[in-house]
């Protein structure tokens, strides 16, 4: 139980994060802090909600996982932890873990409320030095979840848009653009049942060619985009060796179609 | 003492900070590093100096804390280490500490020159990794600061702008902008003891309207401004879910001047 | 063995880093994980090769260096791992150890190919997840290299440009720029035996002046620019308190001549 990860938008040129560090290191001198990242865009609890769910699992057993993108800190959203049969998670009740619970057996919801495990001066603006980290601090060390406060009956849940399927086209859209530029689109695997795989057209509405689907970002020519299932296991479009957002004009949102070649 | 800080304008995008990183963990394999950033503007002292400040307090007793914005890096600036209290410091002694040294029981200042606890080879552009980082590791084995070189009667202060009263009026100034737009000021609550805080003006000189008084960013509508007492407790300009030095086009040196509301 | 380097173009802004870590410490949970850089240009091996040749040296033996810049994952290009005296390193093979390992003495390499030191899942997208971080881990668990899979006669090596003496003049190039636009050339010490360093010639050819040598950055006066050998012994263009990079419109690929004042 000493690992501790963060995810927040705190970005890395400010302070921020060290300063929940060194909360963190001073309640539980063991800890092994990861960072996910601190630079979800500001405010943005759907990449946050995205970033957690797309890693949390690759972390051993009792790691605590805290997540803090909170644009409505000191207001009155609160401040929870949920433990799952594997993991626990803490910060702001505001859908940012729904992402990443709606794959787990959730086991018990806890508001975070007894001062105990609060710093001594909390801010009204920066929870998460004053309240998640040594929270999770204290969680590390043994503390039950269930001692951090009263139990609560569910967590704040996010929208999150599903694909549709319109008779013979799957109708989906992007929800994150990584570093590399490849467009994570919210289709997985599972949705795309009803196609044959080999024979599949993916159409981005307003470009006008059509994509192919492939299996590694080499397979298309250096240039030229293709679609695949990325490590995350949604469908990603790519372009090999280049940028697929920036080249598409992609962005969160666009949709995206999926039909049968020669359909 | 196994905790090391590393506060420098290194940037993530080169191998500069892990070259320091290799060289403590060589001399004391047990240490836990915790970046507080890298992303000082490169050559910022100042930015330097509030990060150390704003940050060091919050990690665990003797901690070492080793910072290098250094452009004067191969010149005749002194390299330092200074024990206070509870923390050790450790960087060129140009400023850059005085901040953070401020609020703290200075119990003695010595100068690194002893090169036992330098690399063998000392470049003359990289003294993060030839001097500083293997001094700090030696620092976190247990060695005292009095033996890494003569004493020094003080350390180098670095100029900062205080707030002043004029008459009805106190004039301050923004010092810092952090990665959400909030414009830092150098105005702490004790400068305010003479306003009632809910009836506080807060001007822009250059911006026409007048910022209102808040506890958390959401006690403003969205898109609005407000001032308030931040996580390091200096008065800042936020914009709720927005960028107030983008918005009110704010940036280091503009004054701020805060009178009675109707005054 | 249990520090193991990462140094990737995976970005700090997405959790491609954090997977890696999660695996590594699911596998080996005392692994202590130093970050060299994840802002290699996506794709660009050259820069990654040259992060890592200039920070393997500073870390203790027995260090695992992993390194993924990886354009071809999922295509035929091989996941090896090579054993130094001193350290090991593990990656995809195409080049991007190459500079590291030509000033080393290598002991033996081996294909990744023992699915049992890999996830159980094996996206074509995402080795250093898959592969590289598991076998890493594994690695600094004590297993050795030779397990890994199958030994190769070689590495892929990087076509690395060196400086040319042609007659009285050592023609050089810029090989990167770091984060203070700081021009590091391929010139080393031993390329200017020929010359007498106190009468250097350092000409940016297209831009009509020429540049004097110095021992550290505030030898030259402020916003001048001047040549020096920096902290990983490459002669550099610099400019003291500004970026040369811009000042001087340099670019990698740059070429630098050295020749002898009044020669």
């Amino acid at each position: 139980m000493r690992i501790i990860t963060l995810c927040t938008d705190f970005g890395l040129r400010d302070w921020f994060v060290a300063a929940m560090k060194g909360v963190i290191l001073n309640i539980q001198p063991r800890a092994i802090i990861v960072d996910i990242t601190h630079q979800v865009p500001a405010g943005d609890i759907r990449a946050g909600a995205f970033a957690v769910a797309a890693s949390y699992r690759f972390f051993p057993r009792h790691t605590i996982h805290v997540a803090v993108v909170d644009p409505g800190v000191g207001s009155n959203r609160l401040p929870i932890a949920v433990a799952t049969k594997d993991y626990t998670f803490a910060g702001p009740d505001n859908g940012l873990f729904s992402l990443a619970l709606s794959g787990q057996s959730v086991k018990t919801i806890h508001r975070l409320e007894n001062q105990k495990f609060f710093s001594k001066a909390i801010s009204r603006t920066f929870h998460g030095r004053d309240i998640f980290a040594p929270a999770a601090a204290h969680l590390s060390k043994g503390t039950p979840v269930s001692e951090m406060g009263s139990e609560l009956g569910d967590y704040q849940k996010l929208h999150w848009p599903m694909p549709n399927l319109e008779k013979t086209q799957l109708r989906g859209e992007v929800i994150y653009i990584d570093r590399f530029g490849n467009a994570i689109t919210n289709i997985q695997p599972q949705h795309l049942s009803a196609f044959d795989l080999d024979k599949l057209k993916i159409t981005v509405p307003g470009t006008k060619r059509s994509i192919r689907f492939g299996r590694f970002y080499q397979e298309a020519e250096s240039g030229k985009a293709l679609g695949l299932f990325g490590s995350t296991d949604f469908l990603e479009i790519a372009v090999n060796g280049g940028d697929a957002g920036r080249l598409l004009k992609l962005k969160i949102g666009d949709p995206i179609i999926i039909s049968a070649l020669g359909g």
